[in-house]
């Protein structure tokens, strides 16, 4: 979950200061139509690890927005006349009326993940309770209060070195204060912390009131991607409840509102190339190898389910024909997905992917798969916003379903950079064998470039899990990207059969 | 939960008959309605206890409708085609298009229930297993799949017996493929699928996809009653969405739809009288004990929470006033509940009584209360069907946050019959001094009188639970009804502290 965050996410002095006052501008202009209209009320939940900047947000947001229609909400240990009533009663009681702004500190998941790491809470009791506060949030929802949420996440390193200042500095009673997590911020704990946190994140990811993550380290990026999502929230707040429902169509007036993206498919180094000399023979034990594997008795209690999304003319037609030269060709079938037929439409869309899902000892392999909705369909504007936020909670209960049932579920992000796909769009269209697989809806496609880059890096992030995990592919030289396609899936399959 | 199905709920011949052939006109019209519009599908589960008649409501489904757009989705043991495959293929294989209606045996619910009965399911991964039924429920609402549960019910000893009569007939082996539970339906065991029941429907009982509970003894009853909540479906499904969201002035052509009503309310003995010479003296011990327990050490780490519901006029305020009289006036606060204010509508419905949740130690008392939401609201339609429909979980869930806070949730109906409240209404427009309790509002609610007994009704079954169960106040008498309520209070904190 959400390894992008962990990339460098930085803003530098004077980018900062030219996005700084049309930010604000919009800012004020949505917080005082909110509290004009007065239709809803804003919960913006800051959470995170300590030495995150959780109250340099604040004080940040606190400058930057009108103080009249702001409250702060902080939730440390509970006071006397807090211990004596519900523990909910703090977070009722302070329930900002519709038009007004509330910021949270230490909110009620806060109060979870504490009992989860330091309270001898089990396992069910934090599940139910995450399951609890998704219907809290929801409820809120309906009722009119639009719950922001926020993780500000550093990497252990660095909370480690501004932790140690912070304790050093413990004289002083104020600094001390904001140690939320101190006791559980040390050594092994701290992955502990990182661990639950992002299980929390995972599972109290909801439609209607999902997490953001959002890199921390550097103060200027961390306040301008806070701004951003509170605006967004505004924004939708005040649009019509209609306006929120019908499809958005993508195509916000500055990709990704001018923060500078670091995403992980960004990231990727495509120039790594294979040894061509090298290649045939490994390409051979590999498809040999897997041969044994989906051969094998484990094997048929088991069974592989293979997802290969990415650019178009990454290759995925090529990496797929590898795999399937490695398959008994009575166990397994290749299903390219396309835009759906009548019958599908007719259905929720995980059915067409639900009745190809394969028996144990069978692998089927998508050319595209159940992730449209989060990539076409948001992008293009195919359903609503709602739609496709819920849909990775929906996504990741379907994988997990699947792997419950003891299925491999593999998944291949094939990504290559824009020029590359220029030079194989033009080499298609100029070789009759491959031109049906160019079409003018490609060549449109590549105008969506940042927004399909977008829609990937979240759908990586809020889909990746320990027993699903995303794997990107570099698929610039189209025999790593196999080999690694093929690597990818034996390293699966030992570790899930043997 | 749900005692109401408990009563005799019957249907005479000649009302069947009067009934059948505009029920199923109505039926027929809105299924072809579905068909034609194509914009949803309907999912009917048909759950329920052995020798309920499940099969034969279905069968009787097949008479009264068209059987080309009718599925049927009869789940038992897992073929091996489906223990192949996850365990929710073969739902999803089976789903029906838009304009389908598919009637479901065995379904997902059955599973989990026979797991947590003889598969021994621990009770975390049961309440694991229903949130993860709710999310898929939910998600097949959003994505036009309609589903409608209702539960057969039929009491112990008439499931026994028509038990006994298939177990002889056993020789016959289309007879025994209907006894689904029978390893469970002997002994305690029969107990135990009622109470694991019973929490399944609390807890997946959902705004989007309730399940009602159906009187399930009398065939004739059994099998209107189902059809009427597949119309209802079906007419909600053929409106638009916009419909559906809208407020439904709950004004029924025909209250009930014409069925005989069997309610709880409706069952009571308004007849029981107190003696009027014991009363006094009775009255000041209930008084005395009340005023001993609340101030005992026991109660200073609990805490005590009384809501009056009733009719208008049924004596809520007298009733009140003996509390009152019974409690340290530093300890406890009584709050009329009415309209909600500007304040108040700024926030969810909840807000105004958390604010008012007592210390741990303190009482408080509401005149009227948190139900507002199920019977006022709805009823004069001042929320939608789905409002008032998710708040049943919604307010189980906040009166189970206040009993884990260890506070004791006392909740009355004070119920009168219709005469008995004009009388009274009369009798306060003559005094001078009770005038200002009756309003032209008063006189209009009482036209309503079905529709406020029918949600009271559906209040009272979906709301009652072993932590914080209802009592129905018999009040036509006041000093039987002013005991009983004392009475109660008294046994509940003697349970809860001693």
């Amino acid at each position: 979950m959400f390894d992008s965050v962990r990339l460098p996410h930085e803003l530098g002095k004077t980018e900062f200061e030219a996005l700084l006052e049309p930010l604000r501008e919009k800012l004020l202009d949505a917080q005082f139509e909110l509290a004009e209209r007065k239709r809803k009320a804003i919960l913006l939940l800051i959470g995170g690890s300590d030495a995150a900047g959780k109250g340099d947000v604040l004080n940040r947001l606190y400058e930057w927005l009108d103080d009249h229609h702001l409250d702060t909400l902080s939730y440390g240990a509970p006071t006397e006349e807090e211990r004596a009533r519900p523990l909910e009663w703090r977070y009722w009681r302070d329930m900002p009326a519709k038009g007004r702004i509330g910021l949270v500190l230490g909110g009620w998941h806060n109060r979870l993940l504490r009992e989860r790491l330091i309270g001898g809470m089990g396992r069910g009791a934090f599940e139910a309770g995450l399951e609890e506060i998704n219907r809290e949030e929801e409820m809120l929802g309906f009722e009119g209060v639009v719950v922001v949420k926020v993780w500000l996440h550093v990497e252990d390193e660095v909370a480690e070195r501004r932790l140690a200042k912070m304790r050093a500095a413990q004289g002083a009673p104020r600094r001390a204060a904001v140690i939320e997590w101190d006791e559980i911020e040390t050594g092994k704990h701290h992955r502990r912390l990182r661990r639950a946190a992002f299980a929390l994140v995972e599972k109290t990811s909801t439609g209607v009131a999902p997490w953001s993550v959002v890199a921390a380290e550097d103060a200027r990026y961390r306040d301008v991607a806070v701004a951003k999502l509170l605006l967004e929230a505004l924004e939708r707040a005040n649009g019509a409840a209609e306006a929120a429902r019908a499809p958005i169509p993508a195509t916000p007036t500055e990709p990704d509102g001018g923060l500078p993206r670091a995403s992980l498919i960004g990231a990727l180094d495509l120039s790594k190339r294979a040894d061509p000399d090298a290649y045939s023979k490994e390409l051979g034990e590999l498809q040999r190898r897997i041969g044994e594997l989906t051969t094998s008795k484990a094997f048929s209690s088991s069974g592989l389910v293979l997802a290969f999304e990415g650019n178009d003319a990454a290759g995925k037609g090529g990496a797929i024909l590898r795999v399937r030269a490695a398959l008994d060709p009575r166990r397994f079938r290749v299903h390219g997905v396309a835009a759906p037929n009548d019958e599908e439409r007719a259905r929720p869309y995980l059915w067409r992917f639900w009745r190809n899902v394969p028996r144990l000892g069978d692998t089927a392999i998508f050319d595209r798969s159940w992730y449209g909705r989060v990539l076409v369909e948001r992008v293009e504007g195919l359903c609503t916003r709602d739609d496709w936020m819920r849909a990775y909670r929906e996504i990741n209960d379907f994988e997990h379903q699947l792997t419950r049932a003891k299925l491999c579920v593999v998944k291949f992000w094939l990504a290559i950079d824009e020029n590359e796909q220029l030079v194989r769009f033009e080499e298609r269209e100029k070789r009759a064998a491959k031109r049906y697989k160019i079409t003018p809806e490609d060549w449109r496609n590549r105008g969506k470039w940042a927004l399909y880059e977008e829609a990937a890096n979240e759908m990586i992030d809020r889909t990746s899990s320990p027993e699903s995990p995303w794997t990107l592919v570099e698929s610039k030289d189209k025999k790593y990207s196999r080999l690694k396609v093929l690597r990818t899936i034996v390293a699966r399959l030992e570790e899930a059969l043997v």
